[in-house]
């Protein structure tokens, strides 16, 4: 099988990549070519010597999304995106990349659909930010997507051509709206959901973070490791089971900053909480308060999506995943 | 005012500029200069003399949208639409005319609201065809919109551009969500749903009309007058009021086939009802058995929007506007 990572170089795509890898295989089927690409060439990555092409390409530039089709991958993973910050600040380049590029890779499909008969599993990564206020605690699985943001706006438009390309046959599409990732590892991006990560990935790591946000602020959530599983998990759904409503809402944990703060104490002791500084911004807070405290994700959990329990274990997926396995003394 | 209609030559179009002509005004603002546009140039309108621009013109193609804002129109309607069943038989004209179309006007109104602070009123038509099976009967207004028509996506696609656009403080966006019109004029255009028209204009004229689906199916209408008279309310309306959920489902009238045919008899008598066979068509029940059955149009009620109360009320609306008020012989 061959897979094909759009945004392989970000911090989800690396994740991807070396999930893939470890496993050997997706749905059951060896993976015997991996091709990863971004806008800047993915590290080659470790532990393989099979076939791995590296790929810098912009895909929204005409003719990129074919090339990069050429090799006629079994499975596209779709996570090349600029990030909901960077959406809302670089207007252009948030339609740019996350409306057109995705467009444009979906009509490259459809090329090769026409040309020979083509049909890949495309996974799409759609986000919670396609909710806007005021929004039901928890969001039906039925509720209207009414995005209060350029980067929602452009997800909920991602599946809404996702689905249309899926119902004329052309591709065989899921997405996934992901929950907010946490705990985020490495430097801060553009994201306006930083603070959730860094208040527990600074003092974990005995660093000062900033909190923006009441205690109160409450919030959907999933580990990245979690993020990477439901990749691979809708890659192998059988789209029969999934209906013509091809994005599922991901299952997440519904938490409070107080509680993340909680699971902080409990994990790393009071000496972490106390790096915690409270600097209220009411900037950050009133694009928080527009976002989703907890969604119904019921289709998805009927298909074998599962999150986190508690913020304990998101915390102890972060010590083993980044840390090494264990706090710093 | 400067009123721009896109789509002028449309039957909708038609009726709107045949409205605006006869109040002389837009919101009791005066209306001074009108320019209508379409795929080919719309006919000047019956008594006005005054300052009317008649322009072919196509949306979709790069610096179109911007020629038809030179002269800073103060409401656009954009009525401008390939209809639902040449955009699933024709899916790149569907795509070029409904999606880039709308993108290039939002895109031409942000060029000069950049350039001047130009912001004027834009009236965007979506449709009921952003709902797709399964449907609640009604569909509540936070419902979302899982179209199963590429003519669906796009209008859906449409009100996610608009919405994002009008909080960017670019555009003043209202998108209205029509009913099916009923009884739409003329000859059938390509529209699935035309029989919900034909089987009542044909025999009120003593012609025979087809009837593809069984009596019972029931769906959301509304007259070509109510139609314009939403258009021209929305013209109007206080953005504050309506806030960030820029598209109103708009009212209508619930109604089963068989509430139509029994209209029919009370106005036409069983002469009429006779005209209509009844020949079941699979494709057609296929499509229209995922239609909206009807709406809560909760917001719009409140909003001060109103539409036919029976299917009588129909009819002789039809009568008066289409058969100059009666009856043929």
């Amino acid at each position: 099988m061959h897979v094909l990572v759009l945004g392989a170089a970000g911090m989800i795509g690396r994740k991807l990549t070396a999930r893939l890898v470890a496993d050997g295989h997706v749905g059951g089927r060896a993976l015997d070519r991996l091709t990863l690409a971004d806008v800047v060439a993915p590290e080659r990555p470790a532990g393989t010597d099979g076939d791995v092409a590296l790929v810098a390409a912009d895909l929204a530039a005409p003719g990129e999304a074919g090339r990069l089709l050429a090799g006629r991958p079994d499975v596209v993973f779709h996570l090349a995106a600029v990030v909901s910050g960077e959406a809302e600040a670089d207007v252009d380049k948030g339609y740019r990349v996350n409306l057109d590029g995705t467009r444009e890779l979906l009509d490259a499909v459809r090329a090769a659909h026409e040309a020979d008969g083509y049909r890949p599993r495309l996974v799409f990564t759609s986000s919670i930010a396609v909710y806007g206020a005021p929004l039901p605690d928890p969001i039906p699985e039925e509720f209207h997507a009414t995005p209060l943001t350029s980067y929602g706006t452009q997800k909920a438009i991602g599946e809404l051509l996702l689905a249309d390309h899926t119902r004329r046959g052309w591709v065989d599409g899921i997405g996934v709206r992901l929950p907010t990732i946490c705990i985020r590892p490495g430097r801060p991006n553009q994201a306006a959901s930083g603070f959730f990560s860094s208040i527990l990935r600074e003092p974990l790591v005995g660093e000062e973070a900033v909190l923006p946000v009441p205690e109160s602020v409450r919030h959907w959530h999933a580990s990245p490791r979690s993020a990477v599983a439901f990749l691979v998990r809708a890659a192998a759904l059988d789209g029969e089971q999934v209906g013509p409503r091809r994005t599922l809402s991901m299952p997440g944990l519904s938490a409070t900053v107080g509680e993340q703060i909680e699971a902080l104490r409990r994990v790393a002791g009071e000496r972490a909480v106390r790096l915690i500084r409270h600097e209220p911004d009411p900037a950050v807070m009133r694009i928080v308060e527009t976002w989703a405290p907890a969604l119904e994700a019921t289709r998805a959990l009927a298909l074998g999506f599962t999150a986190e329990a508690s913020f304990d274990e998101i915390i102890r997926v972060h010590v083993e995943d980044e840390l090494g396995g264990s706090l710093p003394a």
